[in-house]
């Protein structure tokens, strides 16, 4: 269980950190203004293709691709990504997307790389690399508990060389941006198949006839417009052609869990940076503001939040490193317990962080001076996003209740033979 | 120690849920297109009038102003106004401002009421008791701690018949809103005066040359359009007459503590009844959702929400009651104590039930299509708002460990002798 | 929801607090010293009998029992009767049995009170009374979950005029004792019959044939040897004659049900009082230990501890004060989601305090030094015992699930419509 | 950041784990047969010269000494030692003494290791490493804040060749087992030195005239009086020869620092394994016990506490690997950030744990038939002992405030640079 990163990774998130504290951070400013004077837009601001730019000269872009550097990915495994991803959490709404690492493209990009035709790829792949184009994925519905994919209700029959999708998605983030011209659609393309063989994928071109964007959700007030925000999105009958399936019929359930993985450990790893970005706002506050004579640093209160949020991340950290290696060593698959662990603890803990760096800031914390409310709301979100806490809960304390078996470093005894 | 309320209160109470009931709850989808209709406006929309209208013709209105009936107000002691508050606070967008209960013209009123000049109650007092116009209370300041109120930096210097204001504020809730014409504004008249004899209050009116009104701050995401906001207010050397001093020279600090009690109760009040939604809303999705073939009603932990949801509340509404109950027997400043103790509970007691009710309520539960996560920011809020938990917490603290005195019911040896 | 005490019941707390105060605190180093001395006894030690002399001369006997004062009882209501109890909580291991007051005796003498037959009160309420003999209540059983009641698998079967009794149970408190010459024990007599119709309770002599004293059992290490212990006790074919049935055939669910409502009450009491004496050490450690070159009450964090402990503290006692006015005033079935209320709150909430109390002991905080410990564990068995916290809160939930109703003060809409 | 074992490491934690599951576990119930055989006495029971006799054999005897194998000790690195430690603490009152691995006589083995002379090597510490003796460490004090070790109050005098050694000391643990023959008594040589400098330790044999064992303590109540119990000792002006000086004069304060890091580890190692046997033990009981007709195994609480349980434990164990790791890489005193963050969050950690696997057991959960009780009065304790939580937690604040520097794996920006 080496959690050691690769010189080159080390490389990478040195230049990474650099990248943040020389161009992101003051950035932020710069977003907010751009974002004030154009309410009305669903899109990237101009300071987000400067940050793009910069990234790509920097060698800091699509970083999120495993896999070998010859075919073009960055080479990095998902040990190697952690501080990369944990960096970049820092700065949540610019890092990520400057460096072509937000969800939801990056899921999108790895469906289309590891299930998607040549053409298809060519097609659609190739623009999101390049961030020439966005995408969404649709898949959670609002008439269904969406966290057992098999509810699904969305239908997409075949209708010839056609096939014809009608039902209802929200939560489709970044579908409110105009440059999101791919949808990836989930819905059930057999109901009479096995439960989980029943749904399957389609790329849906955002003008084709029937697709209705309804209306844009809001996340505790916030509408994250500057990201595309998050729509609820309607398809009457729309018609596309067979080769438009994304892998195979009767796959989706299966790629939607392959997904799931990565999406999850990235969205922990993010989280821990915006934890780190909490302790580094409560050492400022902490240094700066006096309150009945004495400095916040001084007063015991103050110092144990700081102690305990230090310990808490770091416990954090330590259990998303291990499911990154994990997932480098034996397979997403072989990982699931812990990816579940990392998702049930992980955004519970980083809010409980924020909660105290808000609280230590006074009004200004819950305001938008300060990144840390919209952070709150994105932890908050993450609980019950991609499934709530309460099904990982369920589902990790059955697998328990059936098997004990946990890696142990240092005994042969785990089933996980190779851990050690 | 007798919870019970009148008969007149009773009858109060049971109009106010019949007018929540009917009118109120049924208005919240139309505040919602309103809003969406307006979208650049910061005032009462026009289901505001509507509702108002209707609250007064129940009578329903200014029920908030504690006195004998004789002179216009309600009559309501503190324990009579618990249950109507706790009502309006199902509703907390609509329900306060339609039976003119809502913060802050509550306390500005209260101010006026109490230490108003004649003239200043017929040119202030009554068209806020008329609804005719709002107010806001500029007392909070971005660069000094102000839960210690002597730390306010606003200088209000005289100059021959006039004082002239200068300084800086924010959180003044409500004064983004063009119809709020009176701006209660608190400086230092005396900064070599006793610490607590140092501030003063005076009366602005919002256009008084040199008051700027310089932006709106967010709450998590909300701006609370239809309320006014919350602005930061700049006053470059604002002058008004020397009979805009509300109160006395050097009593600022007093009438700002004086304030604050009926504030922190009402608050309390009706966040109870936020609890109490939050409560009635997860009944609701649990009884009619379905999740892993089996309707979230029958699942334990959803059972477990509820209950210790109910518990904590029917806790936090008794400990409000008895706050209130010692209001009315031994006076505010006797029951410093208990507002202090419900100021430190109650908030973070009802943002943990509506955090279980969000979770309940899965993607739905953090946007606007339920009340939940507008009033989970409203409980954090207010964990901050009016002096953080911890300086309550402290000052409890300390004066527990001075005098263990606290009112023990049953026995004739507390120093509170009155209470049984 | 009047909590003010009668006048008679303000004096009886008054002279309960003036007897801990010049009485049994001061006994507790004695009781130490003798059980140094006797460390094989399972009895009463002499301090007991000599604290039980100066209750009765000060008219502090016997005060649980509900009734009017011509029958003997002490003529308290369940609301007069809580300062008392919890008075007595302070100091658990004496002041309960002092005034004849302790579990499980107090449930068994209202068992025969209620049920018994005018033989039955004879022979075994009268000694018990006068505190001449001491009881036990047979009910738990090791092998099934005897939070369901109708688990109970011990048989009392009917043969010609004997009951035949064979089973094993467990936790029977007091059995130890050797005074404790009446069991009364709980089994099934007809397992045919309706669900909560197959239950009986039949009186016990200790002495007779098939009666075994199994062993005694710990809590926390704590074998309550001064109390009667808490015994594993198995009955081989015991024979009573039919007439030491108590109650009728097939009630004996319905009439622990009416045991369990009182007892648990009681026991939150006492508990509260645990709380106030947590406080009290709190206050006085805190006030006399320095560290760190500071008193302990000039910390922030001890003064937190102290703040949070009073109103949390306060908030159990109000809940339990409303719960034993609903018992006065709608009767104890009515008041079951109180009572259930009560049993989930306190015992955790209490548990919570002493935690606090011991921490700031430091070591001593955990010996038996202090009696922080020891009341430790009996909070937290409190929240197993009688039904563990999950039987409760399922329970509770589910009722909640079906109805909404809850005593709302100041309205008519509720179900308990003599509530305000 | 490598955690994985060396390949003899692992082979040594698999012969522990046999070690545990075949004589270990399966002697608990002999032990406790023993211990009610003999109830007076303070040693060690017959069964521990069984195990530890095995134990020998298997190769499993002072694991716990860290150095080369060439000296005698075990070669095994403080990430080596984890596995074992942690597996021994699935039955902490049998696997540590078997192994001769337990505390307090390790860090007193390691403190004669590290500083004793050849011949205070020859007479105490062979004797200790082969088993035939016991020490006790005596340092904290009932009168001070011994948390901080500079307020030790007790005085070591030289007169002539000779220490006076007067003074009070409790928690001194082992300390009632007449075979405890060495205390090791931390004191004040030189009261006038700096404040770390004031402090020395000295060899003190049980039997000096002047060396009184007042009294046991204990914890909940627990006497463990199998381990030798917790001493309250007074020392009466006892005499040593100057040669009983361990270390220098004035190297007492270092030295315990010293002592405290790998004892501290060990505790929480130990913890870890407390964890896991509360997780076999609800396993156990979720599978086998039916409430309100169904297992446990399938209430979706229980699985939750399962789940939570196996989440929380698995991040404490990364922290304790880490921090074990840190030891063996840049030292002990490096390593203190995250010696000090195990401290805090092991303990309160596994009592959580602890505290559902209770709950899960009912009445058996805090009795004597489970070890469930015992451990969580230990785990309890370890908030407090070596120092309390809020000790470390101001201390490992104050350091984050000054210095935000924490081991950042993949960059080099650490302080730490050895890190990756």
């Amino acid at each position: 269980m080496d959690f050691a990163p690769s010189a080159r990774a080390a490389a990478v998130a040195d230049e990474t950190r650099r990248f943040l504290d020389e161009e992101v951070l003051p950035a932020e400013p710069v977003l907010a203004e751009q974002l004030a004077a154009t309410p009305d837009e669903w899109g990237f601001r101009p300071v987000v293709d400067d940050l793009r730019r910069a990234a790509r000269e920097r060698g800091l872009w699509n970083l999120f691709l495993p896999g070998t550097r010859d075919d073009g990915s960055a080479g990095l495994s998902n040990l190697d990504y952690a501080p990369v991803a944990e960096l970049s959490g820092r700065s949540p709404k610019l890092a990520p997307v400057a460096m072509n690492c937000a969800a939801p493209d990056t899921g999108n990009m790895e469906l289309l790389n590891d299930f998607g035709t040549a053409s298809q790829r060519d097609e659609w792949l190739a623009p999101l690399l390049d961030a020439r184009i966005r995408s969404a994925f649709c898949m959670t519905e609002p008439e269904v508990a969406s966290s057992d994919a098999t509810n699904i209700a969305t239908r997409i029959r075949r209708d010839g060389d056609e096939f014809v999708i009608s039902g209802r998605k929200w939560w489709s983030t970044g579908a409110m941006n105009p440059d999101a011209t791919l949808f990836i659609v989930m819905g059930k393309t057999d109901p009479d198949a096995p439960r989980h063989r029943q749904q399957s994928m389609v790329l849906v071109p955002r003008d084709a006839p029937g697709v209705e964007v309804v209306r844009p959700l809001t996340v505790f007030g916030y509408d994250d417009r500057d990201h595309g925000g998050h729509a609820e999105v309607a398809f009457h009958d729309v018609r596309v052609p067979v080769s438009n399936l994304l892998g195979g019929e009767g796959e989706g359930f299966a790629m939607a869990q392959a997904r799931l993985g990565p999406g999850r450990i990235h969205h922990c790893m993010r989280l821990i940076g915006m934890g780190e970005r909490a302790i580094e706002l409560m050492r400022e506050r902490a240094g700066s503001r006096v309150a009945f004579g004495r400095p916040l640093a001084e007063q015991g209160v103050v110092r144990e939040w700081i102690a305990r949020s230090r310990v808490e991340l770091e416990a954090m950290r330590l259990l998303v490193l291990k499911t990154a290696w994990l997932m480098d060593t034996v397979g997403n698959r072989q990982a699931m317990t812990e990816i579940q662990s990392i998702k049930i603890a992980v955004p519970g803990t980083v809010q409980g962080i924020l909660d105290r760096a808000m609280q230590l800031h006074g009004g200004g914390g819950v305001s938008s001076d300060h990144p840390l409310a919209e952070m709150y709301a994105a932890a908050r979100t993450l609980r019950l996003a991609d499934g709530p806490d309460e099904v990982h809960l369920n589902s990790l304390g059955r697998a328990q209740l059936r098997d004990p078996a946990w890696p142990f470093p240092g005994t042969s005894t785990t089933t996980k033979g190779t851990l050690t």
